[in-house]
């Protein structure tokens, strides 16, 4: 059976970002604006970009923006040996204070890839 | 005149890398040795790999990281237009305390282009 | 019916500052003392303080430390204009790493509130 | 003699925005605009938002920034007591790692003094 | 009855851990081997090198490593004075920002000793 | 010749702090006082206390506290063995990005062996 986190860190997400922007004023409005033009397609590829906001995430250490990453890089089509890849520099970089968060998105690109066979 | 800010960069560097590798112990080795193919071509090009530690660098704040891999970054031929969506990603992910490393980050690319301008 | 987050915080919160009170030395009494001193009233009020105490809990993004603060900036009379506005500085200095903890805060303002409509 | 630290800072700032903006696309610029209009007076003075930002930036340990918001604190009126409450929350909240930067942070605020009462 | 978040976290730690394994490349193995044998006995006994890895955890702010850390000090005879000796640097080093991991790594603690005493 | 890198760190460090106490309020002073007893002999005995402290510097990146643990450790009697077995903790806790603070660090050590060998 496919397991529901991700399922349900969508719709926390979804529905706390709505009820921040509805309580939000202009410059709340602008900053959400501008964190997801930031990824888009342009000189470099949104694959790239979605790679360099999974490393952000991974050094500064940010769980929820970690799974956030992964979603966005499995439906790039970041391939395993291209994540397993990116961890790494992560690794590196940021140290072994990084590991916990790095079983935590393992574990989430697992349930990604399940979702994936699953047709879902 | 060309500056000579990476050149007094990658000389210190040079020098006390060396000094690190001949007191330090094996694992101190090994460490160094990871950091330095973790940045090879694999599944994602080494072209990839130093944007990713450039990345890192910005959102953890540390000029002589962003210097070192803004050097990297500019022999793998990234162009001006992607260093810049680079660093919006590190500038949205990790924030206006970013602002000063890339203050500085752009200074020492600039410093890049003119050695390439210079043939050095 | 009101949620019991906020209860649950704050009695996890006492009975573990209590254990390890009874358990640490001189030292860790006089931190956690200094830790309480530094909020009161003074050349700036308690309220502002504990805004500059809620923006340094998310800039370091610690979800304890922000719920704290959050609830003690209630207490202080902060406005809901006036904690988006402080959401915003950190959102703007800490970046997008934060929204993770905007959103739980968010959420424990909301519970926050509806304790204070219903009397308790 | 009046030292220009202050000057040199103020300069070095100027100029390398002027490169950034200059050289960045649209949303380097949207994200310069917000980290300016963040600050401007609303429900919370400007006043208490320079603070803000001075604690930010001292938990999260940025000379230039620091400085930057120390400026504009002296601009807003803060006064040396409301300075040295702000800095004592800064210290609590980020521990001991935050002195180095109160070194130079009280070194900037005494060259604003200095300029205030030699009148520039 | 003896709690079992020990049990939990080292269930979870080495089966996740066995998974990074199994997919991570040959940098990733290698990362995890010198992560392993730098708290070997050496010029410094394993005791003092395990309080070092407890300190960083603790400043840098990670739950599973400073529990992973406090295990493995309490199998190296730790005492308790030692230990809260210990979590006084994290919080001074630190600050209050560290109080929460400090509430829930004494409770850890805690539990090691209830399970010393069970004889597990 | 010496060089007197160490000097003139200990004369701004010295004069810097005066200058606060000068300032500052009581709670700035007894935080300060409690950064000095924090590291006096105890359970934990003082050279154990220092390697925390250099560790805590090291991995959260302070070049001003790394320096000054150094001289600390130094007096201490750390060896250089028990010195870099310790920088590879902070190098695996902390990942490449210690590794600039490591350089400045291990220069700042061999400094103090300079001023050791010259008895001064």
């Amino acid at each position: 059976m496919v397991h529901n986190h991700l399922r349900e860190f969508r719709g926390y997400r979804e529905k706390r970002n709505e009820k921040i922007l509805s309580q939000g004023n202009l410059l709340t409005k602008r900053f959400f604006n501008i964190d997801t033009q930031v990824y888009d397609d342009g000189a470099l590829p949104r694959k790239t970009k979605e790679l360099l906001g999974l490393l952000g995430s991974m050094v500064l250490r940010c769980d929820d923006c970690v799974t956030y990453h992964i979603i966005q890089c499995v439906e790039q089509k970041v391939s395993d040996a291209e994540f397993f890849e990116a961890f790494n520099v992560a690794l590196v970089v940021g140290g072994s204070i990084v590991i916990p968060h790095l079983r935590r998105g393992v574990e989430m690109l697992e349930e990604c890839r399940r979702k994936e066979k699953a047709g879902s």
